[in-house]
């Protein structure tokens, strides 16, 4: 078991053994990902066939690549998908052919106000073929004759998911998903994986009201597929949930909120935020970009929210070879683990509780309450006769942290004190 | 049928036609005005006996005038019926006298503080008489023997009102209420009647859900008796309305809401204010004045607005001479009537859509997507997402028109096409 | 019968005559304060011997005092009760010792940063003894050997508390409660008793809509005794209640709202209190700290809020000889008798009306209406119209001022004459 105190150090060590691998939303990357992702938590692979039609879609061809390069008219080697995976676009058909400068123009791809960065492109669904590259190599291409190899295959295969059910003393769950279709970029998305496989550890070893559905899907299609088959005892029993994504920068933190907006996700996220990170951005769901798409659709309707650092789609590294691990830290990561604990935390602890006296409870002769009258009380003792002025069965615990003013975890041991004299219960 | 280019041109025209007939709460002057409307739409006009009961109120004696002058001490005419209808209190009973200054100064009313403008007075329900004139004018009157006529008569009648149904495909209904009991005023009040008028001719060669209720009705007395016999058939059926006046000048856009405050009318008179004419003034209910009051009375209780330019009762020129055809133009009418026909058009529109898949359908194969991924959609495709995460059979486009922050017009092309495509209904 | 113009100096006497009794929550100087008001009303007392169980709490025993004093090493009696009773804390045992100074330290409470008053502390539920002194006097104490006598008893007795019912025309029940268990000090408290006392003259010879449930009771204890027989009755039958505390100082108005925050007591206090007194200050009920604790307690629930001039714990007299007889004023005491006599009569007045006819009613027919129209109504006849509108049996009136942004007390000439001609019924 590891330290918490290293928690964050071996959480970026994770992301370094998964960037390498050529990740999309089906193939041997996928496999590879959740492969490694087993030696730290006892995730089931799930294998959905193409053509298997989910919801409104069909599972596509699984891709696979073996290598991809482009020859300048010297011969020499320019754009090397085994450099750097970026450099091929996702779910590019293969092909061997000999272009002009002009005709391979129209199949690469690079971001003139951002020279340096290689873009991150996918095709998924039309067979088309290209190639990323940095602007500032694009604009030294001289006309002559390229060649251009790529040696990938898009056939009947299957779509592989990671999934572990980890039971508590209820069926109600807590819903936690994340990503790994994304090849070598590390917040969006190495943070997610990462930080929801040590949260899976932590979990197991924590006593548990709640049961932890947690899945490691492909974006979009691998929602929506999880969703097909498993949708309607999700809404019956999914009580809370968390898309796991861009957690490892240490920018401020973002929130997105569920499409309902004020679900018990909704509630704990930002009643959590607001202590321990209050310079955090609410985002509004018109912004939303991951799979809380899914996830929030009407008809489906879970309470998912996004708790993240620099949100998807806002920060210049976005979907570059620019969000690499030096973007990503050890501490940026371990701060999210911390705030994603917090919030489990409240949830479990999250309890309607109701004083079990009709008026205030004589506190003195429990020990409860200071001897000598004559001003008004403080500290814990004027916490314990918040909760119980508050304690009417209507206010959880995410409610009387708003009313009091305090943070949740200020009010766990007046509630453990009153709920141990049997002053409260929830 | 008019172009619409030329639409604000026809309605000054239509005003200058109506302006100088002498109306009252009844009539001839109601009944000319009526007839001139039906060259332009197929009103039905209807006659209520005078000693009708009309909920707390009886319909009053119908008033003619036919002339009403005064002499002055050498015979002059100084003031003329026949000159402004203004000058005459409005239900003046006949008289043939002649009187002192002094006598003569009770039965006189101006405004000294705009001592060229003549007002506007009526006394419906108590018999008196009386001139208005300009307080120039006035301070000009001479000791000496006045004669003073008022050929008029106030007998058994009836009040008048017309009356315009525009079937739909529902029995579902629209309200538009106007009032032509005021004489020779133009924004309050021809050009209520005059863009209803033309609104009318609209509705009738546009597709319609909605049947449409139109009345043309003296104002207090006359929504009274309307509501007496119709008010249990329009609480059933009325799911929005607008009283019509007002609505001529050039300046700011007001808004009365309703009672309630909150209905479909509301609702969509604000959304499209809002995005139209984003400098418009809400005013309280408080300060009501016109037709809703009885509309929208406890009991009664239908959804009417109004909307606006300069409001009654704020304007300086209001219920004088000085609200004539220069203060109410051709581009004032044309706002106005392309504002109601704005919000007509949502409330047509204003389905609760609902999306017929779970999670986000594939947009990609309906050619509905851009097939290269990487970057967050745009444009039309965001604005196709936006609505079918919240098409939850919960929002109608009123409301998505407030959560995605777009005017409605810009979402019926998404909305049209997500229709087309099968992929929402309403 | 004492004029209302001599109220406050009535007040401010009958403070002046209690000031000098020594009350605790138990014994004699309860008693003989209750006797002394019941020259005023006709208080039933009620005596619970002590031991018998009230909720959580079992009453105390009775505590009596005849004198205690500090004999320093001269011989000088410098500490004594019999010059100011809060020189004993409240609940001292009965004590003949000789001490050294730096044992007697131990039993003296002073504040070093008021260093001229005399602090107030008790100690009902611990045995103790203790003096409280000036800390000026405090720092004079030289070595040696000091006498301190107490010549109190704490035995079986009983708690004794005051009630008073005022029978209404119905059920429904105003609770007013006030406590009557503080030694020498004048806000708080002897300014709720004594407003409350001739408030409940004044409600005697009121006509009343309702029943009138006052009680003077100790703080804490005392309402928990009295809510242990009476909760049950009193949760059917009590629509609205005040605490009454710290009403006789001339500073700004303070509110304190039940727990709830929004029951009528709530909303007729603000009311008053906007338009009274629209500086006042408005505190969480996070900030109580008198009987409120009780009624509003989960489970109890009542409806009681607490109208103040200079609240509890935040004015630097507080709880010190400095609450005395010249920062409770006439004046203060009179301003808050008003107060209070305002929020009493708004929830007499309080009806929920309703318009017995469809659309306004024809006002000019009933001499209700000016006959000469043109321009708005203002005045008498702006406010009936507003009730009119407004009353749909929805409003009581304490919404309608607010909805028409009046005072309550400006509408009910208005609500009286509707009322008369048969146009609103409640």
């Amino acid at each position: 078991m590891v330290p918490e105190a290293q928690v964050g150090e071996e959480m970026h060590k994770l992301a370094s053994r998964l960037f390498p691998i050529c990740r999309s939303i089906t193939g041997s990357g996928v496999r590879e990902t959740l492969t490694m992702l087993q030696e730290y938590v006892p995730l089931t692979l799930n294998e959905v066939p193409s053509g298997t039609p989910v919801f409104d879609w069909i599972v596509p061809r699984e891709w696979n690549i073996r290598d991809a390069y482009i020859l300048d008219p010297q011969g020499n080697k320019i754009v090397d998908f085994k450099r750097n995976n970026l450099h091929i676009v996702s779910y590019s058909v293969p092909i061997d052919v000999e272009l002009s400068l002009a005709e391979l123009q129209k199949h690469l791809y690079s971001l003139p106000e951002q020279p340096d960065a290689i873009p991150y492109v996918t095709s998924y669904y039309e067979e088309q073929w290209g190639f990323c590259l940095t602007h500032t190599e694009r604009t030294k291409l001289k006309n002559g004759s390229y060649r251009v190899v790529i040696d990938s295959d898009l056939k009947n295969g299957s779509l592989t998911y990671g999934e572990l059910i980890i039971p508590g003393q209820t069926e109600k769950e807590i819903f936690i998903s994340t990503y790994i279709c994304h090849p070598s970029m590390a917040n969006n998305e190495l943070s997610g994986p990462v930080v929801t496989t040590f949260l899976a550890q932590w979990l197991a070893r924590m006593p548990r009201r709640y049961t932890y559905r947690i899945v490691f899907i492909p974006e979009t299609i691998g929602s929506i597929t999880y969703l097909s088959s498993h949708a309607d005892a999700m809404k019956r029993n999914t009580i809370a949930g968390f898309n796991m994504t861009c957690m490892g920068d240490e920018r401020a933190y973002s929130f997105l909120p569920s499409r309902a907006g004020n679900s018990l996700s909704d509630r704990v996220a930002r009643t959590v935020l607001s202590h321990r990170h209050p310079e955090y951005v609410e985002y509004s769901f018109l912004e939303r970009g991951s799979d809380e798409r899914q996830y929030c659709s009407p008809g489906v309707d879970l309470p998912i929210v996004s708790i993240m650092r620099s949100k998807y789609n806002t920060f210049p590294e976005y979907h570059t070879s620019l969000d690499n691990l030096t973007f990503v830290t050890a501490e940026g990561l371990r701060s999210s683990y911390e705030t994603m604990k917090d919030c489990l935390l409240l949830i479990e602890q999250n309890y309607f509780y109701q004083a079990t006296n009709l008026g205030e409870p004589q506190m003195g002769r429990r020990g409860l309450y200071p001897t000598l009258g004559g001003k008004v009380p403080e500290g814990q003792v004027r916490m314990m006769m918040h909760i119980l002025a508050y304690a009417d069965g209507s206010n959880d615990v995410a409610s009387l942290s708003s009313i009091i003013g305090v943070a949740p975890w200020e009010l766990y041991p007046a509630l453990g004190t009153l709920r141990s004299a049997g002053l409260i219960r929830g």
